[in-house]
């Protein structure tokens, strides 16, 4: 009989998902080993003295997570979990460090298991089988698309956007790309002056410098998140570009009364808001709010995407804008030409019609939120080291209160060694702004297997918690897995 | 038995080509009707005195095209073709006119009948089996379809460039903004100063504007091709746009000699050439040159994409450099993004590496020298018209000499009236610049089925002739076919 903890009928967790925790530390933990069948249902409910459904419900959890294996005749076994991992493999033969693939758990990385189901192969297979366009007549897009984005941001984020609003682009960065290409320096000027959160996404620092841009970088703090007095004291930008939902990466957010100061100031300074609305799909710990563009749809450019829904390998986004700022970013696009493929945004408009877009996202979401109690649970309590931006998306942020850069590149450095590629907190600020910010890593939990997940956050951890200086854990010491 | 003019046996053009011609002109002459069956092989050879395969050869002709279709049980009969083209459509119904589609003539625009064969199905179908990935992991283009390129430039153009110097584009647009984002103002100057063609590609121009470009045309004469003494006073030139194997639109080709002067210009004053090798895959009358890019690798950037041998709505494209300028088009692609779906990429990966976009080029190119033709013989003879750029690619330009802007508008404006979409040539001129250009329109051959065309190219013929003042030919006049 496998020891599985007490089962607390007073929690606010499901017993099955308490049983489903239970089992899976009990693999993890190898009391339990690979090709070992587990009790039937029947037999562990009786011992449980639980429903046998609830057992049903924890084996299938594992099951979908690859911890158990059902085998044809009934049977369920315990898979070999251990040796699939590149977290765990033997750190002493470092010729096979060196040859091992990393872990990459890097942020922007969403799960793309199972993505390939019948509706997609379908809407693809439809999209490719007549002969394609000899041209593309709309560089907005197609127009099946841009009705289905439109109405997928009626459903998703409670937007009534018309078709002729949406522009189709390749992905993120090209939408912010044709963006700051449609807009114009206030009273002539030769540059263009954009503000952009610091510390923030790095392609947007990088994109400003590419583009000569007068790039100005405006604070946001860790735990009150975007500094709006800094902000309203500027009083020359020609744009702002903003993450309002879920900040990134700290994952702060602007409440009410923020977003209303936030464009309050840019009505006053006739700023051009630019709201990268990229994670929204995945709220977990609250509410979404709805974007910043329904509030003030002819100065707020609206930019989202399907990298974090589908991938970001699809290279599929929009931009949303009404307005004089819509009509320049149009005339932009159609000057610049649409870099997406009518193939694609055929059997992407195909995809969406079909609702497998939101059904794909449904089962993602519950997918997310899974992953993120693991990881909350996993972290919870331990000393030095604190988790943020868990309420929403696809990564967090984990942090040490006290320790600065030279502990971050270490941890970056020993999880490198450890076969696991996160972000360093350091690459998500402005170059040369006075940020203080502690220690910290950047990472998403989306892509790897449930199974490499929950391992790779104990390699995580152990290795946090040795920067900590809070040193081993029971049972686990940062020396073991060490070369 | 039906009036097919004499066969010449002493002609360069194969009797099964003259035969065709033959039968093509009387079904399009009304001489026989559709539904009517044209005569046996074996019967029609005997008629003739000549080779059975030649009749076969010349309805296997017609066939293709369209104008016969074979029926179950071995008879052939001819098609119905008048009423398939809007270019013949019933003028005197006005409303009609106004709902009915135009055929778009206008270039850039390839044939695609028959694209989404089984090979290019297949490729799909592999490449959207499997679930795509979280991301994209090298910004230049997916490994395997850079080095798919660098196979193919080393069969169509002779290049020996390898995968590291292919950067995957969206077309050659987006080969074009980025190259341009990639340069920097020498001297360290605040705008970069760019040649470009006058007459020239429009695309060309408007991403200049629109990038705040210090834009220098550069003068194309009519006949003489690109003036090299104008392109040699300049000596403050960052870049030079340049299409040397088939002007845009013109059709003139830099020789030996004036491809040794550009590059030795651009050596002397360090200009970087930017080299659009936009339709070499289709020579018709001459032997295509190899890039210049062969000549000075380091210097000259070679931009081509897959818009003419495919379609422009696939979006890709590829931009080949080396030494410091291509380090810096690939640190801007990082900085700026991919904007081409892997997925994308994977399929025409699959569809290069089995040689099927040879096969399919191939094919078209037999196609388009077909119908280059027929163009040569409508237009052959006609007082007061020129035809030009038919040395190569998929496009033509009608020159009616002696005539000026005010004719052109009025031919474009007729043309649309009868359901034909042409360009007029002025909109290939930089605005204000001084170019001496006749009347002209510019026109794709490629797209629309043989029997579409030829009946267009009678249409355009007509209206061409009435603005020219040649007044009406045997037995077509161009008051016939107004309303």
């Amino acid at each position: 009989m496998i020891s599985l903890g007490i089962l607390d009928r007073g929690s606010a967790v499901p017993l099955h998902e308490q049983l489903a925790h239970g089992l899976r530390a009990a693999v993890l933990a190898g009391r339990v080993s690979g090709g070992e069948a587990v009790p039937s249902t029947r037999a562990l409910a009786a011992d449980l003295g639980v429903a046998r459904g609830t057992v049903v419900a924890a084996y299938e959890i594992l099951a979908g997570e690859g911890y158990l294996l059902p085998r044809p005749g009934g049977a369920t076994v315990v898979a070999e979990v251990t040796a699939r991992s590149p977290a765990l493999r033997e750190c002493a033969d470092t010729s096979a460090v060196e040859e091992s693939p990393l872990m990459d758990l890097r942020p922007g990385r969403p799960g793309t298991t199972g993505l390939a189901d019948a509706a997609w192969r379908s809407a693809w297979r439809r999209a490719t089988a007549g002969d394609p366009d000899s041209d593309v007549s709309d560089t907005a897009g197609a127009p099946a698309l841009r009705a289905e984005i439109a109405r997928y941001l009626g459903r998703a984020r409670g937007l009534d956007v018309a078709a002729s609003e949406v522009v189709v682009t390749a992905g993120t960065s090209d939408a912010m790309l044709l963006t700051l290409l449609a807009l114009s320096p206030r009273g002539g000027g030769s540059r263009l002056r954009v503000g952009f959160e610091n510390p923030g996404y790095p392609r947007v620092h990088r994109m400003l410098r590419r583009l000569g841009i007068d790039a100005v970088p405006l604070p946001v703090r860790l735990g009150a998140g975007l500094d709006l007095e800094a902000v309203e004291r500027h009083r020359d930008l020609d744009a702002f570009i903003v993450t309002p939902h879920h900040h990134y990466p700290l994952g702060s957010r602007l409440d009410a009364e923020a977003r209303a100061r936030l464009l309050a100031w840019a009505d006053r300074e006739d700023v051009v808001v630019i709201e990268d609305d990229y994670d929204s799909e995945f709220p977990h710990g609250r509410a979404p709010l709805p974007p910043l563009h329904l509030l003030d749809p002819a100065r707020v450019v609206l930019i989202g995407s399907l990298s974090k829904t589908l991938t970001p390998a699809v290279r599929c986004g929009w931009v949303i804008s009404t307005g004089v700022v819509g009509e320049r970013i149009r005339a932009t696009r159609d000057d610049l030409d649409l870099p997406v493929s009518l193939v694609q945004q055929h059997a992407l408009a195909l995809y969406l019609a079909e609702g497998s877009l939101a059904r794909h996202t449904a089962r993602r979401r519950r997918e997310y939120r899974h992953r993120r109690r693991l990881l909350l649970e996993a972290f919870a309590g331990v000393p030095g080291v604190e988790l943020v931006a868990t309420d929403g998306g696809l990564h967090a942020v984990a942090l040490l209160p006290g320790r600065g850069e030279d502990t971050e590149r270490a941890i970056v450095a020993d999880l490198a060694e450890r076969g696991l590629r996160v972000a360093p907190l350091a690459a998500y600020v402005w170059e040369g702004a006075a940020v203080s910010l502690p220690a910290g890593i950047v990472f998403g939990y989306a892509e790897p297997s449930t199974v490499a997940l929950v391992e790779a956050i104990d390699v995580v951890l152990a290795v946090l918690r040795a920067h900590a200086g809070a040193g081993g854990s029971a049972g686990w010491t940062s020396a073991e897995h060490r070369a």
